[in-house]
């Protein structure tokens, strides 16, 4: 067993504290690797806070991992010792469903085995996270890394990147499609950047004015107020896709007027209320209402390698170990720009 | 101008009553049509009362009309007098936006002009649907009907026939796909009938055991009983495409749990009331909840033409006009196989 340091918290109500624990030796598909940057995601919150129920304990989050190889199994091929490597949403899946046959292993029929809060597949344990100094996982679920990419700036692609690159790439948002990102945080500032990249026309919806400068260098060629009801009304019926990355519960409907016909509206943040909607917002102009997770290893695999040649990370605020219960308050203030990341030498 | 007989609803709370009325004199791109038959749709219902919200009285419900052409406008082309012909649920549109030239005039941008409880296109006067004996309808919103169909059975085509046939259209509805069919009323029961038609492998949910071998006849391979929570659960994950055809208020969740990834779900029938939508139905399996409005004009000419190839046409109750009170509280009960058609000679 292999010795390892994080932090992890202990239920639902205590704030986020050192924690002693052992990974399993890496077998001979292992990759086991010594973190050097984890990413600091919304989810982490909902998830160590139960907001979404059936949170397991004691949990080390962090989802969004960077790191170095130290040693690899026998039978491993794809790394050797000293590659920069990521680790993302998930660490394991059932392998033989059609899902993860055709490499939409975050779609798994028999459902993917989380990071963190998860049981190990074999129920025998439970898996940690990135917010610790080291992590076991089969090469299968392990992505290449390029060093043109900052390691810090790199860490928020693994789920805030992949999260926003797949559904753009679903729903072909590129030249001649004009395009809505709700929402400028982790996941918002990464789709405003992906979207721009692709050729789209980019529209930033945000409710701070503030955030109006910053939403058009990060790629939005426009940016509407969602508290103003005369910029709203004059939007309708214009979006072939919005993105919507809020987690906190917001008012679908008033999007869902914003696209064209045929359009579509997809989810990428999951707030813990149910959204109320009105079947009329759908019927009427034969929208749609979608939902996207993540994006399987292939998809992931493209989208690093997509980044590392256009130019594309996240920007983050990386901070020491220490200060993860003060970057969580902070978050969920909005009062960051836009990921933090963890320094895992500060651990 | 036209002097016409018809039925009326003078307020959200007065049953329907016999009213006189006038049509315009047809102009020279109209057609003026004796109404031979006229389906009881439960929107009719929804808007006498003024569920919706907005409704304009009087109002003469009635947007499933069959007529004969009694005289045509000088330069009308398509038809001559004696035609048999069919008026659906909008009888104007802008006719100038991409959607009108793409023949969608269903999603016109400026708004299509109801059979009924809408202003006239200059805002002069109401426009009055097919409760009565006659209408004037510009020729390009007026349909032809095959002699080959059972005009009572033909009624409910302008309807609940294209409002099912178009999202089965959309979605590809074919050989190789499991179709789930959600609710057996009109329009329930046409869309057991396109789906089996159009090849594919043919599910209805209905909460009344007394409905099963009746969805057999219709078309459906499989009823599952919605209320029975293992049938559900042992579907879950298995459709490609749902059709909800349900007015009233009921879980959405629990048949987006049957889709399968990538599966939509299209709402075709709209309670008053809006749902509620847990983000993670949709994220989980990147599902989409979508919705569709009747069908534009070249699509019901179309499917028009489909049924009376292949014998198709509704299960119709045949009504005298003066028990059409009685028939609205069967509706509601759902106690009709499965549309109530007012026969107008009767009026």
């Amino acid at each position: 067993m292999i010795p390892t340091k994080g932090y992890a918290a202990q239920s639902a109500t205590t704030p986020l504290a050192p924690f002693s624990f052992e990974h399993r030796e890496p077998g001979s598909h292992d990759v086991h690797l010594e973190i050097t940057h984890c990413g600091v995601c919304h989810s982490d919150i909902h998830q160590t806070r139960d907001e979404w129920g059936g949170s397991l304990y004691p949990m080390v989050p962090g989802h969004e991992i960077i790191g170095v190889v130290k040693q690899v199994g026998a039978s491993v091929t794809k790394f050797s010792p000293g590659d920069r490597v990521g680790v993302g949403c998930f660490v394991d899946s059932c392998r033989t469903c059609s899902n993860c046959n055709e490499g939409l292993e975050n779609y798994c029929e028999n459902q993917f085995t989380g990071t963190y809060n998860s049981k190990t597949r074999d129920g025998s344990g439970l898996n940690f996270g990135g917010y610790s100094n080291q992590i076991v996982v089969d090469e299968r679920f392990v992505l290449k890394v390029s060093d043109k990419i900052d390691p810090a700036a790199a860490a928020p692609l693994l789920c805030a990147g992949i999260t926003t690159y797949s559904p753009l790439r679903h729903w072909k948002v590129g030249p001649g499609k004009k395009v809505g990102v709700i929402g400028l945080g982790g996941l918002g500032h990464m789709a405003l950047k992906f979207a721009h990249s692709f050729g789209a026309h980019v529209v930033c919806f945000t409710t701070s004015p503030e955030k109006v400068a910053d939403a058009k260098r990060l790629g939005a060629h426009e940016v509407i107020l969602s508290s103003s009801e005369e910029e709203m009304a004059k939007a309708a019926g214009s979006f072939d896709f919005i993105l919507d990355t809020v987690s906190a519960p917001h008012d679908l409907g008033a999007y869902i007027n914003l696209l064209k016909r045929d359009g579509t509206m997809c989810l990428v943040g999951v707030p813990p209320e149910t959204a109320a909607i009105h079947a009329f917002a759908l019927v009427m102009g034969r929208k749609r209402l979608a939902g996207s997770l993540v994006g399987g290893l292939p998809e992931t695999q493209e989208m690093l390698d997509y980044c590392a040649e256009h130019g594309i990370s996240s920007d983050v605020e990386v901070i020491p170990m220490a200060k993860i219960n003060e970057a969580y308050d902070r978050v969920l203030k909005s009062d960051v720009k836009y990921r933090f990341v963890i320094d895992m030498a500060t651990l």
